[in-house]
């Protein structure tokens, strides 16, 4: 809701009865001597009370050239949702606190539709009044400062000028701030005995804020044509004064302002910004992001911009793309798809972390955690142990960031394997042993788990310190799911390279694959042998992400391929350390979370929370007649980030086992894990973390099976997804628990179907396609252009889709709020750009 | 403010005029029935308007069995801040929005004395009555969620009841959460009307508050008796009915749930958490941190609490501490003399930083920063370059701690020398060139940056790739400043291993030591031709951590050593690489900001962003006689994270001259620097960081040349300090600008003359101290007992002092903001700790 050539704003008042209406209609009047005909629009969205009565009906009655609207008039003086409720029984109530129900997009839709038809017809201005106050309900309930968000329109915010005002009035704009609004000025009036004005215009000038006073409107007059008189020739005064004058002109200023800073921000980010994976020897497309909610970023595509930018050749160096006219809004919603580097889980904007976030803040700010120890760190702790349940893991270990989180993993891994068959020493002898195609982080520790690739080429103190096995891969391919064998030949597979599914779900049946697994093992165990024993190389952990190797192509791996490489090792401990034959028998007679062979690393930064469908991702390794989480199974170590903390801030879980963490303990404080940043366990990412599990937990709760009183949105949200993934086929007893994805299974079906399309995969949140490609892999430009066509060939809303490629892979991802309409219309999208590109191909 | 035996809340009103009073009478009635006679204290801190109509008397006159206390009655019934200024004309006006200024202290201590005295009394319950609305102003103008903040008692919050009331209770609840505040429960009449005691029970249910509806009171009658009668009654009905029994009940429940949550903290911590840094082979006392203001934790201290533990030896292992009787208070204010890991600047519970933290999580989460940007981040970079003020600098690459940041630096640096060098080979024969003593962060990468140490012995991949000079170091010896050179007899000294100065800023006064450099310039010359010509070693760059080597000891280098170091590589570029003759050359023709012989860097984490009383440490590195920075001294590459964020939460910049950064453009993607954290650049951040800057700025500026309306608490809050340092010594030529210290040089004298102190070192904030021991280095406890000591030795106002050591070395840290005063106390403290150690020593 920005354009060039139109203005609007949104009036908020900082209680009910603080005079909004008087100075809308000061406003309307000041800013209608600077519209054209009709170029001003005064819109009550919601209004209560008998029609006369009506605010737009005063604003008609004293600025006529005004346009006024009310969309919704309720006939009773009171709270919108109570006025609603009286007149339409049946209007949807929002049990969801800080997220918009079903009425409230259609109520927000009509409001955008209103404002974009004005800006259409010629219209210039626009005010939004809305009713009572900031945190008054509306229709449905929700709060309207939450309601009105996603228009996140400048805000003239009408003070309190009466005693006790001050209090009220500050509160309201900080209710407005955590919400992410920007307020352009207090407006109050002028009652010096209180001395709000002259108080509140101290306090705002701290945050950069006018406040300005505007006269006290005449006293009631007993005589109604006398009063409207009165007020008419208050209005005409008022709206004619220097303040008046003043506040329109700053008004403007704002205005060019902010359109100024978020047009040049991609030409001062190329001036200033070192940004992250980013070659600038090659031209790219830098958007201005001016803020988000829930899927959706509102953002300034410089590549498509009419004005700043006529090029006869986009910066993306693809075909031409549509430019917008002039009039066209400024900012585009883009679906963020690859949600914002795969952290994204409770949708951008959120205002509950929002809050509480602010709380931890304002509690402690950051506090020292060595020695130390405050409730959100405790709480996060038992909090994610519990959700992730792990037999195993009893030790959390905070950081930042997934890098960090897995160098203090591999720290752990490396020392009690080296402490327990005595191999000390730095001579970088100990190598780890993993998948190709694994990715653990950007730190150099953390490079050197993975096999060289291009991520590490040009890193000078990279060094490939293990060995990593070509895994087989899970695909679905013209709509069948298969099991792919290395191409590399390294896995001897007899019976050809693809093994076929009837389901997603059944590759997941490890106990009907019996004979995959006897495969399996043997090739691992000759594999690991010949290593160890012929070529006597040492190994210090077993790294695994669990299901999806992220960063590598998302590259989909046969779970029981990784299941059977953590059961080989752990019942094999002679192969790992030829000279500790006695392990093997020692073990069962031992606790049985002690680890075995090698530490099993988990590492779940992206894979884990929820974002494939489940808590913990290493969950999917459990046999389907499990009933629980199995022990022997169960990572020894398992590292949780992204979207840890819902997708708000950095903070990073290593979990370990006891027998792990018991290496550590001696009487020299130089065996401590040495290991600690200055934010470690940073109260703001562990409250907001701890947050976020109880709303994702939520969420993933079945609403069938779910509590006694679910609340209709967000209990069972995902129970339409898991509905569409229950296999047709009938034999139950073969199904595993718990296989799904948000993406639907016939729009799986065509889409690997596509003739663009060479292969795709898809679980929980994630999906990823393989497009077919004159040159694979890194140096492909099918998924480039894919991805550019995306993002300019908008919807019927306008709406764009931002999404990440790696290679020739280009993926798409949701939240874990997404609503199933949401996906259906991406669904829908990505097939149109494909099409688009077949078509483009072939002329 | 928490003790086990007395429980005191504070009552907030969502408005002026919602009950507050008529809510806290049926309370102090409820809570009397229980109390023993004299056990209730009702507290109106400050109260306005007639004596007769105060809050206290209607307390007194209905529920006479209660204590009644005003600490302030004004006699205009308005806002305390104006009716403040009528009674007491030179009433301290506060204009520190969100800091608490003198007069606000005065008020808080009286009432923190007030309750003291009602618990010493025998008090078991205490109300505290705010008056007006949450933001309310005190009478210095502060607002009362502020002024009362460092108290954080438990809240109760008196909703509105009335027709917009609903958002104006949740606004005040907002405000209250972030100042840190825990909403106990939320009280309102019952006005079924307006409906919203209903809507806030459910609203409030979400942030698990239970909210409560009070009866409404009967209409005034005209007669005074009667009307006061109808009040008795109505007092006495509510009070003893079931509501309030059952909140009375649920605030018992929720104190007693609280202390026993506090006290277990400690032993929940010892089962879940993997703390930092520890040895959990030794006993360690974990303290609870409940919550934190400006310089102080309000901790619970397990070592010196009765009851829970009444250890005959204590968890220390050192000699017994003091126990506290049952009824002392449970949470002891600690000074955090290691702000909190050196990260700590603005004050804990920063409203502030808590309100700019909660608008960027509300405007957009976190968003992508992979080819995209975003207003707190564009803001961020222009602020930090021209804080820093680093004429080399120029692109700022974002990251989450300084671990990551200079992990960054390493691989910008390694690349650009591999690349002009043409070295590109990965056999790990790049190294760096350092000081003994360096520490650059806890991930493997930048471990290898530093010397074999007591921190990396351990860690299995570390590999020291480089070499390290042992630096001559600054120190206070008995009164007297000097510099050591090197014990290990490295640097061949003829004159002897110590220089004696006149004082600290004779140090810098670079053009007075002529002699010195030369010796240093002869002396690196010597040992690095020796490294690259006879020994053929390679470096990648000169990491140096500006004046003080945090992590390594607190070890204070001779700026002109670091200094000749850099002006001696970039000078002799062919003494690096000796095929590359033609550098010295060719560069005096070329763009002076292109890195010569190797790329600098300098690693500020610690040091920088006015830790040590500059916005950039590498300035010290600059002659007296330059105006502005060295273009010659100034590193290529600069780190920055800890006091970034002002104390508030992990990010961290690497910024690097176009030299460097132009190293990594080419057509090809595998060039680039392929580093990115998820959380790259998150607004959160960015935009605290933004603001901290700002305001650690204001903070420096001095009041005596600044701006022309200085604020009176926060324009030239460093003046004193400064003039404290200005030299004895009137030839003010030699004097270098701005070389001070938070720490007195008169306390320095006479702790460098203490028994027990070997010497010392201070600048900007940070002091630090080598203990005399017999032991020293590692295995020293001589600083173990000082710790100790400190935290249980309490001073008058019940305060302790909260330190870290490092071996024989204690230090100790001021945020930005401490008062001399504070300071001050501090000092006094330390010494008369040391006096305390010297006793035990002789006994």
């Amino acid at each position: 809701m920005l354009w060039r050539d139109m203005k609007a704003w949104q009036i908020y008042g900082a209680n009910t009865d603080v005079g909004k209406t008087i100075v809308s209609t000061i406003l309307c009047k000041a800013l209608a001597k600077r519209a054209p005909t009709n170029g001003l629009l005064y819109l009550k969205p919601v209004s209560t009370g008998p029609d006369g009565e009506a605010d737009d009906k005063h604003i008609t009655k004293y600025a006529p050239d005004v346009l006024s609207k009310c969309l919704k008039q309720y006939s009773q003086p009171l709270s919108p949702h109570l006025a609603a409720r009286l007149d339409e029984p049946n209007y949807e109530v929002n049990r969801r606190v800080g997220k918009l129900g079903t009425a409230d997009w259609t109520l927000l839709n009509r409001v955008k539709d209103t404002l974009t038809r004005h800006h259409k017809e010629g219209g210039r201005y626009a005010l939004l009044e809305t009713a009572g106050g900031v945190l008054s309900p509306g229709p449905s309930g929700t709060v309207q400062a939450d309601l009105y968000r996603p228009l996140r329109l400048p805000v003239l915010l009408i003070g309190d000028a009466k005693l006790g005002g001050i209090g009220t009035t500050i509160s309201a704009f900080e209710s407005l701030r955590l919400r992410g609004y920007d307020v352009q000025s207090v407006l109050l009036f002028d009652m010096p005995k209180w001395g709000n004005a002259k108080y509140l215009s101290d306090y705002f000038s701290h945050h950069s804020i006018t406040t300005l006073s505007i006269p006290v409107p005449p006293e009631r007059d007993v005589d109604a044509m006398k009063d409207q008189d009165q007020l008419a020739a208050y209005y005409e005064k008022v709206s004619s004064g220097g303040v008046l004058t003043s506040i329109v002109d700053m008004l403007h200023q704002n205005h060019f302002s902010r359109i100024s800073k978020l047009t040049s921000m991609p030409s001062h980010a190329e001036s200033v910004i070192w940004h992250p994976f980013r070659q600038y020897g090659l031209p790219q497309n830098v958007i201005a992001i001016d803020s988000a909610y829930n899927d959706h970023f509102e953002a300034y595509n410089q590549e498509t911009d009419f004005v700043t930018n006529q090029p006869e050749k986009p910066i993306s160096g693809l075909q031409p793309l549509k430019s917008t006219t002039p009039e066209a809004p400024l900012l585009t919603p883009f679906f963020d798809a690859s949600a914002s580097w795969w952290t994204q889980g409770l949708g951008h904007g959120n205002p509950n972390l929002s809050l509480t976030a602010s709380h931890a803040a304002g509690r402690y700010g950051h506090v020292m955690f060595a020695n130390a120890v405050h409730e959100p760190a405790i709480d996060l702790c038992y909090n994610l142990l519990s959700t992730i349940q792990n037999p195993r893991l009893a030790r959390v270990f905070f950081t930042d960031n997934g890098s960090t989180g897995m160098e203090v993993a591999v720290k752990m891994a490396l020392r009690a394997t080296a402490k327990r068959y005595n191999w000390d020493d730095h001579n970088g002898e100990i190598g780890i042993l993993g998948l190709k195609g694994s990715y653990h982080g950007d730190t150099i520790g953390v490079m050197n788990c993975s096999e060289p690739s291009p991520f590490n080429a040009k890193v000078d103190w990279y060094k490939p310190w293990g060995f990593w096995f070509s895994p087989p891969e899970v695909k679905l391919v013209k709509g069948q799911w298969q099991v792919q064998f290395p191409a590399d030949g390294t896995m001897p597979r007899e019976t050809g390279s693809t093994t076929l599914f009837p389901s997603l779900n059944a590759i997941f049946n490890f106990e009907a694959r019996e004979d995959d697994a006897v495969f399996y093992t043997d090739y691992i165990v000759r594999s690991l042998t010949h290593l160890t024993h012929h070529q006597k190389r040492k190994f210090g952990a077993l790294i695994l992400e669990p299901l999806i190797m992220g960063a590598g192509g998302m590259i989909f791996v046969d779970p029981l391929f990784q299941r059977t490489l953590i059961k080989t090792i752990r019942d094999n401990p002679q192969i790992i350390n030829p000279a500790y034959q006695s392990a093997a028998i020692s073990r069962a007679n031992s606790d049985p979370t002690n680890w075995s062979g090698l530490p099993i690393v988990a590492d779940e930064v992206f894979t884990g929370l929820y974002r494939l469908g489940r808590p913990s991702s290493s969950s999917f390794w459990n046999a389907a007649s499990s009933s629980g989480p199995e022990a022997d199974i169960s990572p020894d170590i398992s590292c949780h980030a992204k979207l840890l903390t819902g997708g708000l801030l950095p903070l990073a879980l290593t979990i370990a086992s006891d027998s792990i963490f018991n290496t550590f303990i001696s009487d020299s404080k130089a065996d401590a894990l040495l290991h600690g940043h200055s934010y470690t366990a940073h109260p703001i990412g562990c409250a907001v973390a701890n947050r976020s599990l109880d709303e994702m937990r939520t969420l993933s709760e079945s609403g069938i099976t779910g509590a006694s009183q679910p609340l209709q949105d967000s209990m069972g949200s995902w129970d339409g997804y898991r509905a569409s993934w229950t296999p047709a086929d009938t034999s139950i007893s073969s199904q595993v628990h718990d296989i799904f994805s948000f993406w639907d299974p016939h729009f799986l079906a065509t889409l690997s179907n596509h003739q663009r399309v060479a292969s795709c995969i898809s679980i929980g949140t994630v999906l990823a396609l393989t497009l077919e490609s004159v040159t694979s892999g890194y140096n492909s430009t099918a998924a480039v252009s894919l991805q550019a066509r995306l993002m300019s060939d908008l919807d019927k809303h306008g709406r764009g889709v931002h999404s990440r490629i790696l290679g020739d892979v280009i993926y798409f991802m949701t939240s874990l709020e997404t609503s199933m309409e949401e996906v259906k219309n991406l669904q829908g999208t990505i097939l149109k750009a494909l099409d688009a590109e077949l078509e483009a191909q072939r002329s």
